[in-house]
């Protein structure tokens, strides 16, 4: 047999890097093999399915298999409410990671917190001290995130949503790209011939709001646009409301206002109702996030839609590495939002009667 | 002492019947003087409280106490996300829902299902082969609720978001009451001086539907209107554009329509965006639900709020109740939704500017 001579048949359960040695390849084209085969060249990727099926290899049980517990559980820190805000659905994100989760072999238990950072690494060592948590996801990363400190001290495999803003390389995470999405949604309007094109973004604390605002920069700066009209606040409707009635009162009044949210461009949509202005007609709006609420306002907000089924699948994949010992670097995977133009954004209004 | 003379001090754990028996009053008294205090005669309190005090009754780690185990899990699963659908926030009730638990000692395992009603059984029981879970919270209950026969017969505490429309006795559940908050959201837009008011709800399979229905047509026999516009459609925006159009193209046509959704209302919304018609001040509009999306349209969208705080709260207190070995009969709690004006029910344009 091709493979007898390499490394020898393992017993129990099969790891990828056992995979790996048997077909004499590195993990991380096992890895591709199974989900990125076009990037391994074809007599590899036959080589590597071949040690597979020889040794019996189960890519998603591996993890689970090894640590040999009942429990397999994943924890996850709900966020409160939000009332008056259209974020992305919380709810859609769950739903897509425990999806990916229980296909995985794990289940998703919730995890209570209140009081911020503090409030939230006492939430996960109160869990760790009951429960058999196999692994945390975080959400929401900030710089000098305390919460990635105290999972370290502790030996708990994580991976977090939102990438490592002072470039931790030891962390696992999948962040969605927040410049590029700007920076496509003001190449869309500029586009449609407009040439003041203000933002309306969140304060300089948020690492968000800092990575969306360089995407307009980097769209008006393109284009030699002014970059005049912009207006930092804390994300709220009633904030875009005021910021969008602002820069429509300036002396060069924008024609186009790029948001770092779905919540401001509903803010600007309302300033435009107050002022008698038509959406798309008078004024182009674009937010970010496509909120449900984004696709039922009349006109249609035009967004930036997140690809949260492959961050939740990017994630477990992340978190069931790491438990499997995996021996590659933590996964850092940043994911393009996509466009959804609707009419708040295009100068002709279409009657879909 | 007063009280020597009554039932025994026990010894371990103690429960509410233990403490009822000790202060000479019934559970529900128990219950009451906890939960309710303002249904219980003071001095009866008193009594209760010291019997509490002095046997250490602590009512929230009873039930988990008693089961003497780690896992403390209370089981839910989470339906798909609903693109282009204004639904309550799965997200807010989740959130509440596991606030609660965590309060009284348990956290919530999501539950992945697919296949409908017996995909979501064969996941319940996949999810009690693998782990210990205590407890399941069910959500959307129907007549002939193939999951209640199930979990009963595996003997799993659990209790239901959604009312046994077959009026099962034995199951414990929570819900609002659809009928009084379509009734309400009718008399508000009848008290506009509106007399031709329209309904848009959901077919007749949809228990939820028929009792919102109802509601409006309570309110509009209370004062002799008529009731010959009425739309039964599959909940989406499309078909609540679609049946406005028909209902404003009526030979006698609706000047409000209240919808059994903010969905349906939301899809009102645009058939007047493209009849250059104002909500509010040419047709009147109330939804169901007050998703976020109603109070970030303009102008805002006048709709019913379920309790959900009160609810999360209820369920777990109604698993709690099962587990603890609670002699009372099971929890039955119908709560009121709130109605929430805003401008799409009022006929002046408030500008808020």
């Amino acid at each position: 047999m091709e493979h007898s001579s390499r490394g020898p048949v393992p017993h129990g359960h099969v790891t990828l890097v056992q995979v790996a040695q048997r077909a004499g390849v590195s993990a991380q084209s096992v890895s591709n093999a199974l989900n990125n085969p076009d990037r391994v060249a074809p007599e590899t990727r036959k080589r590597i399915l071949a040690a597979v099926e020889e040794l019996g290899y189960e890519p998603n049980l591996s993890a689970r298999a090894l640590r040999n517990r009942s429990s397999s559980l994943i924890a996850f820190k709900m966020r409160p409410a939000r009332p008056d805000k259209a974020s992305m659905l919380m709810d859609d994100f769950l739903y897509v990671l425990n999806a990916s989760a229980v296909e995985a072999g794990y289940h998703l238990i919730l995890c209570h917190a209140e009081g911020g950072q503090a409030g939230e690494i006492k939430a996960y060592r109160d869990l760790l001290k009951k429960t058999s948590i196999d692994a945390f996801i975080l959400a929401e990363t900030h710089r000098n995130d305390d919460r990635v400190a105290a999972l370290r001290s502790w030996g708990v495999p994580f991976a977090a949503f939102g990438r490592s803003w002072d470039g931790d390389d030891e962390m696992a995470w999948v962040d969605v790209d927040g410049r590029a999405g700007t920076r496509a949604a003001t190449a869309h309007v500029a586009a449609q011939g407009h040439t003041r094109i203000g933002h309306i973004g969140w304060p300089d604390d948020s690492e968000l709001g800092q990575d969306r605002r360089e995407g307009w920069l980097d769209a008006c700066r393109a284009r030699n646009l002014d970059t005049d009209l912009q207006a930092a606040v804390v994300d709220s409707l009633e904030n875009g409301r005021q910021a969008a009635h602002h820069l429509l009162d300036a002396a060069r009044p924008a024609t186009a206002l790029v948001c770092a949210s779905d919540t401001l461009a509903l803010g600007v949509m309302r300033a435009l109702h107050e002022r008698g202005l038509r959406p798309g007609v008078d004024v182009a709006i674009t937010g970010y996030d496509d909120s449900p609420t984004a696709a039922l306002v009349s006109p249609g907000l035009t967004t930036l839609r997140q690809p949260i089924d492959e961050v939740g699948r990017q994630l477990i994949q992340a978190v069931d590495n790491l438990m499997a010992g995996d021996p590659r670097p933590p996964h850092h995977v940043l994911l393009e939002p996509e466009l959804i133009v609707r009419d708040s954004s295009l100068p002709g209004r279409r009657d879909t009667r």
